[in-house]
């Protein structure tokens, strides 16, 4: 395998992990991107931000995408080069929307898109290696593949599976203001759970599966979580809040990954969206998205 | 609703709940049937036996398809009667094939066969006077239904939704000798359980209803399982036997139901089902079944 190129471009969704039943299992891609260019030269690491995370990002060698490049280029045994990248960042960090996982997998692909055998690099190699900065591949598998995706660790690495999201089942993300370090909400979950809720989330995620699938009146038991979100409630009250008012009012909600984004899998009325919003909630229905793809041009 | 028949016949199913990781919510039917025919008489209770559980079963009123005819001719503010009952029974009893469900729901599908509005006494009525009787709706969702079900608890009763199972999933149960009760299988289930083995089953769960929907190469993924069959082997020593020596070799096995029976999903070659016969493990490869039907005449 050898760099052929000197520009690639990316585009990676936004994405929730830890769908309501599916702790650290099942995901879901937004269509709300990232979009990054890169330019490979003799000097050093440039990075300019355009978006989410201007001014807040580190612009050198740091940058979560100039390091997943890197480490693309060592596992393909490719030398490493000057990174100039330019970045339109849709994705807002820090709020459960799997920025991380879409900046490791923006990495990633670029690499990809610069080589002369990218099949030498698939998804499989994406993934594996973007499950070893992440941990998990939760959010980093629907973000590469799109739509709504089960994934696992084996002895052999990371696995993913698609579920075929029907047509008629919508979205909307609700993103307040304030960030959530992701590391202070997973300490916060118990050791041990009763037997009964672990029962719970096993029949319900089988359950949300179906819904997904195409049974919406399936969506609000379907969405039920005895694992994860009321353990994380503490760390963010505003979200739980906007959380329980949904889910009593019957709207099928579940926090978005570690929080504090709360995702619903309907469209809000109008009276619901502006009180949201005077509790700082921004309401986006922009849809489930596709995967991570390379892309020609800058736009 | 008034009784306009002197005679109907029903069959009714085979079933396996706590299919792997859906412990007391994923079930399915087996092509493999009880069949009863009920004549109404002015006489006391008669219950004729052929096949499973002849020579073991009561034959008056506490007959379990008694007992439920007569609780639907209540429900349905309907006049006791006479019963004669015919059994030819193709379901062992206390081997974790759903026989008390089959039962159950055998006795209300002929009291639907009886009256002049079948449609005041639907699957919905059937199901949630069967949970009654059961205490939960695994088997009997399936025994109704047939294929597989998901089911569930919600505070109107019992709900349930099918899984289109692909054609090219294929099924052997593995019948013991020996029987088991139920309540001595449930009694040993721990209060508590780590939280990694919770999200462990909700992301198996999930997998199976994948699997079952046609990924054939996830089923021994998704047959994983950490709530309900570890906790289970002491009661049934050979049982858990088999399944660990069937999983090691790569078969996707589970316990069906409580056990004492094991369900394979695919096909075994000839050289292990002759090693299960020496261990006391009968075959039997009928495929999965259709729900509970009422039959026109006595075959």
């Amino acid at each position: 395998m050898h760099i052929v190129r000197a520009t690639a471009g990316v585009r990676v969704p936004a994405t929730s992990g830890n769908l309501g039943p599916g702790f650290d299992c099942l995901g879901l891609a937004h269509n709300v991107w990232d979009e990054v260019h890169v330019r490979l030269t003799t000097g050093s690491t440039r990075v300019h931000i355009l978006g989410e995370g201007r001014g807040a990002l580190p612009t050198d060698d740091s940058h979560l995408i100039v390091r997943a490049m890197r480490r693309g280029f060592d596992a393909a045994g490719l030398p490493q080069a000057g990174i100039e990248l330019n970045c339109r960042n849709g994705i807002a960090q820090g709020r459960g929307l799997g920025s991380s996982a879409a900046a490791v997998v923006a990495g990633l692909m670029l690499v990809r898109g610069l080589v002369d055998e990218p099949e030498l690099f698939d998804d499989d190699a994406v993934l594996r290696l973007a499950t070893e900065f992440e941990g998990h591949p939760d959010n980093a598998a629907p973000a590469l593949h799109g739509g709504a995706v089960l994934s696992w660790m084996t002895d052999e690495g990371p696995k993913a599976a698609k579920i075929d999201v029907a047509k008629e089942i919508k979205t909307t993300l609700l993103v307040p203001e304030a960030e959530l370090a992701t590391e202070a909400a997973r300490s916060v979950l118990p050791s041990d759970v009763p037997h009964g809720d672990a029962a719970f989330n096993a029949s319900r995620a089988a359950m949300l599966v179906l819904a997904l699938q195409g049974r919406p009146d399936l969506l609000l038991e379907a969405t039920g979580d005895r694992l994860h979100q009321r353990y994380r409630a503490d760390s963010m009250p505003e979200s739980a809040e906007v959380l329980r008012a949904l889910r009593e009012a019957e709207w099928p909600a579940v926090v978005s990954g570690a929080g504090p984004s709360v995702l619903v899998f309907d469209k809000l009325d109008r009276r619901t969206r502006d009180l949201l919003a005077a509790r700082g909630f921004r309401s986006i229905t922009a849809g489930i998205g596709s995967g991570a793809h390379l892309i020609e041009e800058s736009r």
